[in-house]
C-alpha cells in the first residue's frame, strides 16, 4: 500500500510485541519500519520475531536514520514525557500507552507539545475500541439504561508487575499501571468527571514475593463520587493468578448493564461430575482485548490518514492520572480526597 | 393435618427414597404410612431412613394391614401392571412411575382399571412439574415462539441402569428407562402425536462393563416426525459419566427456546487460568428435578383432595410407551417405523 | 405430626406472608397457629390466605389466648426489641428478621433476654441457608480460593421501601433495610470483623418519588476494611426497578469465586435478532431465595426440636447493625469511620 | 508487501463482500486485484465498496487482462466446477466456497484438475479455522472427552436463501447450501466417515413465502451413523428469523463438550423485570465467524506462499457433498441411505 502509515515502535517488551503483532498481522494500512529499545537483547528478539527492518537503541537514532510518520510509545511510564516531547518535536504522531505520565505537569507538557506541533496524540485506552465496550457505551449514550447512577470496573491481572511499576518511587503503583483503564472507562461510561475518591489497599502477597517497596499493595478498592452525583468503584488485584479479568457493571436509573465476562471461549467441557463444567477463562490481556488493540491502532492510523482527531485523547489520559493521584493520596492519608485538591 | 393423604410407597430403591423424601420433608398435606418392597434389606434400610411406621414385603400385606388412600409405584416396569390393577381394585389412587408398562396392552389395562374404579392415575413425568418446563410450556402455548417446528430433547444419565432395565428381554431398554421423559415432553411441547420414528443406537461401553444382553446400547438417537409435520430428536446416553443432563431446545416459526442447562449451581470458581472456570453440573436426577418431584407429588395429593384430574395421565404414559416400541422396532429393523404400525 | 413446632407469626405483611408460605407449604415439622398484626385489614387478608386459625392485633393477646412454642418476628425494625423481649419473657423461641434493631443497645438487650430465658434466637439471614451460598462458604472455608482478599456483595431491590424504612428518623435507611444481608455475608465469607468503613450515597430518584426525608438515598456504595486486612464492598440500589439482584464476588489468594447470578430461570428465548436473547431475571426476593427461606425456617424448627444453637445468631445481627451505624456515620461525616468508634 | 498474494475474487454478492473485507482489512499478505461478476450492478457496487482496481464480467476477461495468483470462488454452486477447472487450467490457486459442487463427479473433476495443475485447492469450511472450533478439535484429538460417541451440529440461518439455492433442480437444497458446515464438522470432529444417513424434512414457511419449488423444506433433521459406530445429528432451519445459530455438542466416552453459543456479545442488560435479561445474539454469519473467515483466508495465503497443503481439502468438500446427496435421497425415499449406495 503506497500511503501506508510508517510506524516506529518504541519499546520491545510485552506491549511492544502485542502492538507490533496487531499492526503487522492485521492492519494493512500501517507499516512497522523501526523498533526502539535500549535493552539490546529484547530489541533483537522482538525485531527478529516481527521482522523489523530497522532497530535502534534510542529514538534519537531512529529519528536520525529512518523516515516514519508516527511513534507508538510502550516504554515505562517515567519515560513517556521525554519520548513524547521528542516525537512531537520531530513532527511525529503519537500513540501513547497508559498511564499517560507520572503527574499532571507531565500530562500538560505532552498535550501542549502535541498541540503546538500539530501532531495527533492518542492514548492507549483500548477498552474504548473493544467491540463490546463500544456497543455498550453507545447503548448507554442512547439512554437504554437511563442516567448511570453506579459504575463498577475492575482489572485483575495474573502476573506481578515489574519492579518499577509497583514502587511508588518510580510509578504510581498498581492503581496506575493496572487500573488506568478503569479510571478511564468509569469516567467515560458515567459521562462525568471524578469529584472525590477514597481508596483502601491491602498487601497479601508482598512478603511471599519478597517485595520491599514501601506502600506496596496487591489489592485495591476505590470508591468514587462523580461530579454529577453518580458513584463508582474500581478494584485492582495484581497478581491475581486466576486470569486476566476486566469487567464493568453499571446501574442506571432504568436498569443494569454488564460488560464483559470471565469466560474466554464458548467451549464447555465436563468429564467429571464431581468437578463440574470447565470453560476457558481469559488468560491474558492480549487475548481479552485482541480486537480492542487492533481497533485502537487502526483508529490511530485512520486518524493520521484522514487528519481527524482521535477518540481517547490526552485529556482522557490526564484525568486517569488525576484519579490515580487522588486515590494514592487517599490511601496514604486514609481520607477521601477531592480532585480539586490536586488539579 | 387431619385430612392428610395417606400414602403407601411401593419400592424402596432410589426412586422410592427420592419420593419418600419429597413427601415427608416438603409436603405437609401427605402422610407416608407404609413402605413395600420384597427386598428385605432395602426395605429395612429405607424404612429406617424415612421412619416409616409400617413396612411390608408385598402390596397384599399392606392392603391387608394398614389404611391408606394412595400408592406411589416405583417398582420395576414389569411389575407396573399387576401392582396398578391391585391398587385400583382396592380403590387406591395411583401415582405410577415411568415407563408406564412394557406394552400397550398393559397400558390399556391400567387405564381401564383406574377408570372403572374411579381412582386417580397420575404418571411420574416430573418435567411437566419442573418450574422451568412449566413456564416454558406456558410461554410456547401462548405463542411466544410460534408454532414449534423442531424440538430436541435429551436425557444423559451418569450411571449404568440395573440389569433388567438394559435388557430388551425384561424392559424396553434405555429408550424406555432413560428417555421416557423425552418421549413425553417432546410430544407435550410440540403439541402433536408421533407419526413415525427412526432410531440409531450404538454400543461403546458394553464390553467394558461386560454386558452380554442382546441389543444392548448406551447411545441412542431418535428422529421423530409428528402428525402436525413437526420434527423431533431424542438422544440418550447412559452411562454418560459426566453428570445428569436433561435439556430441551425448540425452534418455532417465530424463534428459539432453550429449557434447562448443564450448570447445576450459580457458583463459578477459577484458581488456575490454564484450567479455566469451574461451575457445578447437575450430578444426579434428584438434584436436577428436586422441585419437579415435589411439585408432581403435591399435585397428586391435591388432585386426590380436590377430586380433580391430574396432568400427566395414563394416556400420556401410553404414548411414551408407543414411541419407545416404535423406536425399538426401528432400531431392530433399520427403517423408519410408523406409529400406526403398532397402535 | 404430634410434636410439630407451634409458631406465632408476628407481622402480616410481605415478609410475614413469605414465611407463612414457607412454613405451611414446605415444612411439615412446623405448625402456624397464630398470626399477629395491628393492621386489621392486612391481618384478615393474610390470615385468610394462609388459613390461620387464630389472629390477633397484638402479641399480648396471642400469648394470652393460644399456646405456641416460637415467634417469627417480621414487624418493622423499631418494634424488634419490644417484641423480642416480650417473647423471650414468655419463654418463646425467636426467629427475628433483619435488621436486628436500631442500635447496639437494643441488640444487646435482645441477646441478653434470649440468653437469660434460655430461648433460641435466630436471625433472618437467609443467605446463610441458600444452597449456593452454603456450598460457596463451605468451599471457601475448605481453602479452595485461598485466604479471601476482596469480597463484594450487592443487594439491589426493585421497589421503593416503605416510608419508615427509608427515613433515618425511624430506621437506619437502605443500608440497614436493604443491605443487611451484605453486611452479614461479607463478614461471614471474609471470616473477619469490620475494622473501618467508608460510605458514599446518592439520591437520583427521590424527587421523582416526592420523598422529603432528610438524607434519603437510593444508591449506596460502601468500602470496608476488615480486621484481617481484607477489603470489602457493598452496594445498594433501591428502588432499582430491573429486578431483585443479590450477588457476591470474592477474590482470594488462589482465585476468584462468584456466587449467584442475574438469571432467574434457565429459559432462553430469541424471537428477534435485533433484540437478542431473553432470559428471566429474578423478579423478587421470595423468588431468588425461595429455598433459603425454607431452609432457614427448617433450621429454626430443627434447633428448637433438638435444642441445638442456631447458625445466624444475635451476635451476627449485632455486627450487621454495627456496620450500618458506622457506614451511616461515614456518609454523614464524609470520612472513614472505625468500628471501634461505635462499638 | 512485495510478495503479497494477488487475488481475483469471483462473485460480488454477500460472500464475495465478506471475503473481500477480510482480505483487504485484515490480511496484509494478500492483495485483492480484481473482482468478477456477471451482474453489472452488483459488480459495480462491490468493486466500489472495496476499491477494486479491476472489475470484470467473467473470469475469462480477468485471466486475459490482469495478473493474479489465486481465485476465491464465491459464485453459485452450479458454477463451481467450470470456474475451478478454468482457474486450475490457468495455474491459479483456488479457494472454493461450499458446497463444493452439485455431485460427486464434479467434485472429482475439480480435485483432479487441481492436482494435475499443481494448484492449491482449499474449501471454505471456516469452522475449521474458527478459534473455538480449532481449540475444541484439538482438545478432542488429545482425548479430553474420550472417543466421540455422539455429535450434534446445527446451522439455523436468519434469511430465506436465494431461489436457486432452495430448489432441488438447481442445487441440493438447504441441506447443502445451509448445512455444508455441519456435514464437514461432524465428520471432522467424529474422526470418521458417514456410513448411513436418515433425513426428515418439514415445510412450515413455504406457503407464506409463496415458494413453489418441489420438495422445498425449511426444517431438516438428519440422523447419521458413522463408520466407527458413532452417531450424529444435523439440524437445519432456514429461514429461522431469530439469528445465525451454529453450535455443536459432542458426547464422548469420557464427557461432553459444547462448542459455540447463542450469545453474540458479553453485554447483558435488564431494564424491565417482567421482560428479563437481554443479551445480543449473533445476527449473521459474518458476525459469528468473523475470525474464522479471516483465518481461513490467511491460511490460504500462507499455503500459497509456503507451498504447504491446506487444511479443508477437496476430499473434505467431496464428503460433505456425499452426505448431502445421501440425505436428500433418504428424504425423498423415506428410508436410511448408505453412503456406499452413492459413492
Amino acid at each position: 500500500m503506497n500511503n501506508a502509515v510508517r510506524i516506529c515502535m518504541i519499546g520491545a517488551g510485552r506491549v511492544g510485541k502485542n502492538h507490533s503483532r496487531a499492526l503487522i498481522s492485521s492492519i494493512p494500512a500501517a507499516k512497522c519500519v523501526a523498533l526502539v529499545d535500549p535493552d539490546a537483547a529484547m530489541l533483537a528478539e522482538t525485531a527478529s520475531e516481527f521482522s523489523y527492518e530497522y532497530q535502534f537503541a534510542s529514538l534519537d537514532e531512529a529519528l536520525d536514520k529512518v523516515a516514519f510518520d508516527a511513534v507508538v510509545i510502550t516504554a515505562p511510564t517515567f519515560l513517556h514525557k521525554a519520548l513524547s516531547l521528542q516525537a512531537a518535536g520531530a513532527g511525529k504522531h503519537i500513540f501513547l500507552e497508559k498511564p499517560m505520565a507520572l503527574n499532571l505537569q507531565e500530562c500538560d507538557d505532552i498535550i501542549a507539545a502535541a498541540q503546538q506541533q500539530g501532531v495527533i496524540l492518542q492514548l492507549g485506552f483500548m477498552r474504548r475500541f473493544d467491540p463490546e465496550f463500544v456497543a455498550a457505551a453507545s447503548r448507554i449514550a442512547a439512554g437504554e439504561i437511563g442516567q448511570p447512577m453506579l459504575v463498577k470496573s475492575l482489572t485483575h491481572g495474573p502476573g506481578m508487575p515489574p519492579g518499577w511499576a509497583r514502587d511508588l518511587k518510580t510509578s504510581n503503583g498498581m492503581l496506575a499501571e493496572v487500573n488506568s483503564h478503569d479510571w478511564d472507562c468509569t469516567r467515560w461510561l458515567m459521562g462525568s468527571n471524578f469529584e472525590r475518591v477514597y481508596a483502601e489497599v491491602a498487601n497479601f502477597k508482598g512478603s511471599k514475593y519478597n517485595i520491599e517497596a514501601d506502600h506496596f499493595y496487591d489489592t485495591a478498592l476505590v470508591n468514587i463520587r462523580f461530579e454529577n452525583g453518580g458513584l463508582g468503584s474500581i478494584s485492582g488485584v495484581c497478581p491475581c493468578g486466576y486470569g486476566y479479568d476486566a469487567r464493568v457493571e453499571i446501574v442506571g436509573e432504568k436498569g443494569i448493564m454488564q460488560i464483559g465476562e470471565l469466560k474466554g471461549q464458548a467451549i464447555v467441557v465436563c468429564t467429571d461430575r464431581d468437578q463440574g463444567l470447565i470453560t476457558p477463562i481469559y488468560r491474558t490481556w492480549p487475548e481479552r482485548f485482541e480486537m480492542g488493540y487492533i481497533r485502537e491502532l487502526e483508529h490511530f492510523v485512520n486518524c493520521i490518514q484522514s487528519g481527524s482527531p482521535p477518540r481517547a485523547t490526552g485529556l482522557d489520559g490526564r484525568w486517569a492520572v488525576a484519579g490515580v493521584l487522588a486515590a494514592t493520596q487517599s490511601m496514604l492519608e486514609q481520607r477521601p480526597v477531592y480532585l480539586k485538591e490536586i488539579l
